[in-house]
C-alpha cells in the first residue's frame, strides 16, 4: 500500500466506526493442525451482528457530520470480507434491512410490504430468521447486481482468502469499474473472527498518472491473472492438500524440485532439516533482453 | 509505562543502535511443544556479537554528537538482557574488552597488560577464547561490581523471564539506588533471539511525586514481594512443571481450585472445555475497610 498526497483512493476516517467482542466462532487452539475450529452457524450470527453494528455507528457518524440521512444509495458499492459469496448477499440483504427498518426514502413500497412482516422482529430473531433472509435477498438483488456484483470477482474464483479477501474484493471493482470511479464512494467492512470489524469508506478520483486509477486497473491485470492459473483433477488437489497437512510443523523434509508452475522470480521452501531450520531458493527471473529480467509483477535488474 | 513531560526516567534516543541477523540460535519450531530449540553455543556467541556491534554503533553515534570519545565510564550503570548471570558478567566484560580495543583512557597498565595478548585475535577468534572471556572478566570485576551488581537482584533472584528480564534489571536498579540517580546515565542492552536487538540509553532525574525516583524505588517494593514468595519442595516444582506440559495446548481439563498462593484479584483460569474455549475466575479482592478492596499492587473500589 503507497500512501502520499492527492491520492486516487483517500479514507473517509471521520465516518469510520468499529465493534469487538470475545466469542468463539472461529479460531486456532490447536498449535499443531494448520485447521481452524469452526462454529460456522455461530460465526455467521457473529458477522451479521458486526456488520449490524458497525453500520449502526457508521451512519450515526455521517449523519451527525453530514447533517442527513445515510442509507445505502449514498455510496456506489460496497465491499466485504467475503469468506465465501452467500455470506455477501446476506451481508448487503442485512443493510439493506437495515435501511428498511430506520425509513430510507429509498425503500420503495413493494420492498415495505415484503419485509413488512419482520419489522417486530427482535435482533436474535432477525439473526435466526431464514424468512427474512430469503425476503431482503430478494428485495436488495437488483441493488446487489449494482452495488456488490462488481467487487465479487477475485473472492468468487479464488475462494476464501482470509484478510486478504477484502482487499481482494477492492482490487475487483477497482479493476472492473476504474473508467466510472471519478468522484464515487465505496464502503468496505473488514471482519476478523474472535472478533473486531470495522466498517470505514472511500472517496475515488482519477488521480495523475502512475497513480491513476485507470493505471491501477490496468496493471492489476485480474482477467490476465485468473487466465493464466493451471487446471488440477480434484485428485491432485486431495493429494496436494494432503501433503501441506503431513509437512504442516513437521521437520527434516525436501520439497519437490519441480518448480514449474512457479512464476519466475518466487522464493521457495526447499527442505526444513532436523532442527527445523528452512531453507529457500529463488526460481531466475527471466530475461527479456537489454540486461534486464522479469521478475513477478515488475521490473528487476538483474544483477 | 507512563509516557509524559518532566519524567524521571528519559530515553537519550540519538544515541540508539540496533543489530539484526537471522539465525537459528533459540526458536519454537514446534509449536505442540512450549519449550523452544535451543543452540546455546551459537546463542551466546549472537549476542555477544550483537553487543559489539550495537556498542560500537552507539560509541559512534555519542561520538558524533558529543564530540568526544564514549566508554563505559560514560554511563553509571549497564543494564543487559539478563536470561542467566553468567552471560550479563561475560557482556560487561566484553564491553571492556571494546575499551580497550578503543584505547580508552581509563584502561590502566595492568589491565592493558593482561588483555594485550588477545589484541590481535580476529572477531571470531575473540568469541571463542576462553582465556579471552577471563581476563576480561577479571580486569572488569571492580567496574561490575559498581556499574552491573545493582542491576542484577531480580534476574538473579527469579530466573529466566526471556523479555522482561532486561526491565526487571533496570527496577532492581531504580530500586537499589533510587537516592543517587539524579543526572546519572543507564545504558540499556535489549536481545531477542532470531535475532533482533538495541541499545540505548537513559537519564534519570529525581523528578516531582508522585513521579519521582524515590516514590518509583518504594512502590517497587522489591525486598517486600521477593520474601513473599513461597518456597517449594524440588519434587512439587518439578510435578507442576509436568502438569504444565501435559496441559499445554490441551482441552477439556479443570484446574485445581485451590487459589490460597494467588494474590487477591487475580484473574485465573478455571477450565478448558472439549473445544478449547478458555473460562477465567477472578479470586476476590481483600476487604480493607472504607468500602475500599486492596487488589493486588493497586487499590481498587469495590464495586
Amino acid at each position: 500500500m503507497l500512501i502520499g498526497p492527492n491520492a486516487p483512493i483517500s479514507f473517509e476516517s471521520k465516518y469510520r466506526a468499529s465493534h469487538m467482542a470475545h466469542v468463539y466462532d472461529f479460531y486456532k487452539p490447536d498449535l499443531a493442525s494448520e485447521y481452524p475450529v469452526v462454529d460456522g452457524k455461530l460465526s455467521q450470527t457473529c458477522y451479521l451482528m458486526a456488520l449490524d453494528s458497525c453500520y449502526r455507528q457508521f451512519c450515526n457518524k455521517y449523519e451527525k457530520i453530514a447533517g442527513k440521512q445515510f442509507s445505502i444509495s449514498d455510496a456506489e458499492y460496497f465491499v466485504f470480507h467475503s469468506p465465501y459469496n452467500k455470506l455477501v448477499q446476506k451481508s448487503f440483504a442485512r443493510l439493506y434491512y437495515n435501511d428498511f427498518m430506520r425509513n430510507c426514502s429509498y425503500v420503495d413500497d413493494d420492498a415495505k410490504e415484503k419485509l413488512q412482516s419482520f419489522s417486530n422482529l427482535t435482533g436474535e430473531e432477525s439473526y435466526q430468521s431464514r424468512d427474512l433472509e430469503k425476503a431482503s435477498q430478494q428485495v436488495a438483488k437488483h441493488l446487489y447486481g449494482i452495488k456488490v456484483q462488481p467487487t465479487t470477482l477475485l473472492p468468487k474464483q479464488i475462494g476464501n482468502m482470509y484478510t486478504a479477501s477484502l482487499y481482494a474484493a477492492l482490487a475487483s471493482v477497482l479493476y472492473n469499474k476504474h473508467d466510472s470511479l471519478n468522484g464515487q464512494r465505496i464502503v468496505m467492512f473488514s471482519y476478523g473472527s474472535g472478533l473486531t470489524s470495522t466498517m470505514f469508506s472511500l472517496r475515488l478520483n482519477n488521480g495523475q498518472h502512475p497513480f491513476s486509477l485507470s493505471n491501477i486497473g490496468s496493471v492489476l491485470g485480474v482477467t490476465e491473472k485468473l487466465q493464466s492459473r493451471h487446471e488440477t483433477l480434484p485428485e491432485k488437489f486431495v493429494e496436494t492438500l494432503k501433503l501441506m497437512e503431513h509437512r504442516y510443523g513437521a521437520k527434516d523434509f525436501e520439497t519437490s524440485s519441480d518448480t514449474s508452475l512457479l512464476q519466475p522470480g518466487t522464493f521457495y521452501l526447499t527442505k526444513v532439516d532436523s532442527m527445523y531450520r528452512r531453507f529457500y531458493s529463488q526460481k531466475p527471473a527471466e530475461e527479456i533482453g537489454g540486461g534486464k529480467t522479469k521478475c513477478c509483477n515488475g521490473f528487476a535488474n538483474g544483477h
